[in-house]
């Protein structure tokens, strides 16, 4: 079973969903290149504070530093741009993230509470010079404040920028789905930071095993959805995602930071409202469209691994290092 | 990259594991028709109370009635045999999984605290009258003393005599690996009781989607390794099955119970002893073959659900249903 | 601050809510005694297959051998009644459990889908002969039967005849709480069996500590409340009994099985339906009524363990054993 | 029963770990206020990343923000030093304490992999203005600095300075007790970060409630052990923090992050061996000496809860607000 992909086959088929690119790419000298980025993800075009949305999330393996799950996990609601980056940048991204939401919300920290930002990594210290604080908390801002609607670009771009996969150049990869039951149709579609795997492993492709000096490697996984769902079962279709990579080839290796997010856009949780009760209309879980969601789950993980090959470029990093397109 | 295979290339290859298998078949009349079984599986040949195992488990999809799990992960280990039935029948077989451990170590619930029971389970009620309780607690008990250390039996046996996969019979299905670095060398081995899938979603095969009435199904992995692993560790292989899923075309169905089981035959834990403190000597995370390990997971997860399918034969259930043997 | 008592400060002060026990005490000979028994608790009068209720629990010590958690956590529902037992007869009080619901259900595990069983436990084996299998599946069916609105009996009764807590005679306790605020009102209570603590431990006494040969012993605590909540949100519920236990004095000891279930009456989800969704109303998660169910978990689980001491009566038990009823 | 006190009571008497507090305090005009600080923990005297602690970790209540949590559930490990600050201040802290790492440990990133840095926070923002960025991440590295083992400062220091708890000057606590059994010894200690509570919640005091505008508040609590304690039963340490709170009064509230982190120094691990195993000789589970560190957790939570606002002192903070010390 294929399901039918999304008019443009990217996240932001989901209504409302905003991707956003900062790129950095220099050489430094002989033997340091900066070759990494920030991507931004951003729920819905009102503010993320104001009007959160349900999420959930899975830590397939957690040799990772993702930022943030701790309340989504509690509260069941991202109320933040979701930010990705390399391993060294959790940091500044983490700050620029909060002074965007500090600048935009005046309420935070002052009249009422903390807010919860989201930042997920993978270590792209094989090709950029990771050791030098390239990225700094400005490049998280702008890497929300150029986020659009638009198709969104894959490949080295990014948090992409430095990325390896499968031996060859990966990074930023989508994909999108719409499930469908009746008169019911949804949409559901995910973005992925690809770093992970050794040649021999792929499924989709038959190349030859060659001796590899990458290390493990990650992979971070955003879904979004306007199917109403709540945070369990938004939990549900992230643990799916395993599902997915192991499609790939992937075994999760021990060094791989593999975490997902998936959110819906279907419902918006108000911060501060008169209402002692929330009213939330979801999708029961014994209805055909939740096996098509995770069905969805899986092909977008798949194809969205598959697509951030297809789509980067060979790739000089630092120590001279190439990384090169796979042949896909 | 392919690992290379036990022996036998079943979970016997670990040594002093034992599969025990109870078959039920009869036509009750002509609706109803008995088609079901129970199989046990022993870690080693000793008291299992007495000396324990480290295990680790994963709730993959929790749509389950596994007994057990709530011990395991506390204290990280199995004490008991580890049985499969159907899901109608998880209090008789706890119960003669209880006496068989009652009557072999007269200590228990006497001079000494009590034990954990663990059975797992999946629903063949599309073959068998489920509801008609077939099974007795001499079934488990029946299943634990015929256990042997031989290669398993296959296909529609013991638990899984009643069970569908992909809409064709599916049950009971094994595969081992060896993984080797050096001059080390560990053995890993899985046995599966498969009962999940529509035939369009198989990944091995290529079968034509067909309308299938059989609901979502279950899968039910035990997986039994020589390798020296935490409980920790072991928790990180079991939840690697969901990529072995993954790869057969499983997106792990709502009404799924995908649950997993590994332990380690390496560490044996006495249940009482003079010693304050434990010792154990275990594989490091970073090291090459656990890497090694997590892919033979992932291979034995996907070749035993379609040796389950292999190995079954079409098979006659109450109301006339017949499900086939797969075209494999 | 102590929040107010229910009207009968008893779990069956939530609308609906039915306790029923069986109690089983007989003197077998010199040595052995039967001091055992069942405790039921049906979420509401319908049948609670077709009409399940959200659930949310938490293992705060997990050396127990509670049946039927994983597809709670999964699905965030319970379906049957909640029963407790002794550790040995988790199994059969298990199969009695499934046979009432069976005889009251047709379409389970013929037309529709399997059912989750929920059976939790203490061991009685100080006072009782744990290893003589008294209890039957009849004695489940029979405490369902029984179960009523009333006030609940508590001490030593059902499935708390031979527990033990804190070196007295423990068992049945109840208690329940108002929380309010403006014109809006909850009821939440609770039911624990208590069978934990060394006698120096107690908070709410100064006792002697004195040598006790009892195991760590165990507690369950199942709760339920009217106010409108989510799965995710009945968890936190479940959590805070570790803060209600901390205040009696319990450190959760190594041997404890320290388990929550936690469920609400106000959302009943049809188990078939024509509807793909569902509509939930829930309690907003920052909304000063969710501080007060929070303390009142605290408060009830406190009380209760108290008043299954206070309620109890002096045993005796195997091996000429007497456990006498507390100073309080 | 109580346990008996470390030499100090306080958790520099675990043998090499060490705290290091930098203080910030500075009115910035009528309204704002510069009241906040950094607190760091560390493990033990040599490089943490290349001589890892196991570790376990517990989120009681996960409205809070700590970083690092991921990597800690998955290897168990801990790799450096473990900081505390404000909440908006995580980013700035990560990063100075990455900094930090990178300088003394020129490896990372280069020729290893990464660094898992672990940040935890409660919010001052009552008497602190948060939203002015006044921690950078020289504070951080400052803080690393100056750890020693010589016992801790306590109340409103470093990252203490502007907490509040029960409506009195909360901050920094630290306790520390001993277990023994025969001739085997070990020293337990945790430091907190008290920052939650209404007045009449209090069980340790008998105050009066009052009207607070102060935020649900959360608490931080690290505990450090020379037990030879694996990661499960450092997480079962962790999870034990639930009872104290309890015992102090608290319910957890909504808005609460209330986060424990425990390690072992017993055994360190390397991060480069030439070893593929490691020996590991840790504490039984059943051992009497379990049970008492299971007491020790519990009495040392409240306890430091307790001193955190005994050796607090009454500070006033932005707008003008005055906390006052409590009267203790």
């Amino acid at each position: 079973m294929n399901l039918k992909k999304g008019s443009h086959n990217c996240i932001t088929d989901i209504a409302g969903v905003q991707i956003g690119h900062v790129t950095l790419y220099e050489k430094l000298d002989e033997e340091q290149t900066i070759c990494t980025g920030v991507t931004a993800i951003l729920p819905h075009k009102g503010n993320l504070f104001r009007h959160k949305v349900h999420a959930g999330s899975a830590v397939l393996n957690g040799f990772g530093k993702t930022a943030g799950l701790v309340q989504i996990n509690e509260l069941g609601l991202v109320e933040s741009p979701i930010m990705l980056t390399n391993t060294f940048s959790v940091g500044s991204v983490w700050q620029g993230t909060l002074d965007y939401m500090l600048d935009t919300t005046e309420e935070i920290g002052d009249t009422t509470s903390s807010i919860n930002i989201v930042v997920g990594e993978c270590n792209d210290s094989y090709l950029n010079t990771a050791r030098y604080p390239a990225i700094k908390p400005e490049h998280a801002v702008k890497a929300i404040k150029s986020a659009s609607t638009s198709p969104v670009a894959e490949g080295s771009v990014g948090a992409g920028k430095g990325m390896v996969c499968f031996g060859y150049k990966g990074g930023i990869g989508t994909a999108s789905r719409i499930v469908s039951h009746k008169s019911i149709n949804y949409q559901i579609g995910g973005i992925v930071l690809s770093n992970f795997g050794k040649r021999g492993d792929a499924l989709f492709a038959r190349w030859e095993p060659v001796q590899q000096d990458t290390p493990d490697g990650s992979i971070m996984m955003i879904l979004a959805t306007d199917a109403p769902l709540l945070e369990r079962q938004l939990q549900r279709l992230a643990k799916r995602c395993a599902a997915g990579l192991g499609r790939t080839g992937s075994q999760l290796a021990n060094g791989s930071g593999d975490i997902a997010i998936v959110f819906s856009t279907a419902n918006k949780v108000p911060h501060a409202t008169d209402s002692y009760t929330q009213t939330v209309d979801y999708l029961r879980d014994d209805h055909p469209l939740m096996n098509q969601l995770f069905q969805a789950v899986v092909e977008i993980i798949e194809e969205s691994v598959i697509r951030s090959l297809q789509m980067a470029e060979t790739t000089e990093g630092r120590k001279g290092r190439i990384v090169t397109k796979a042949p896909l």
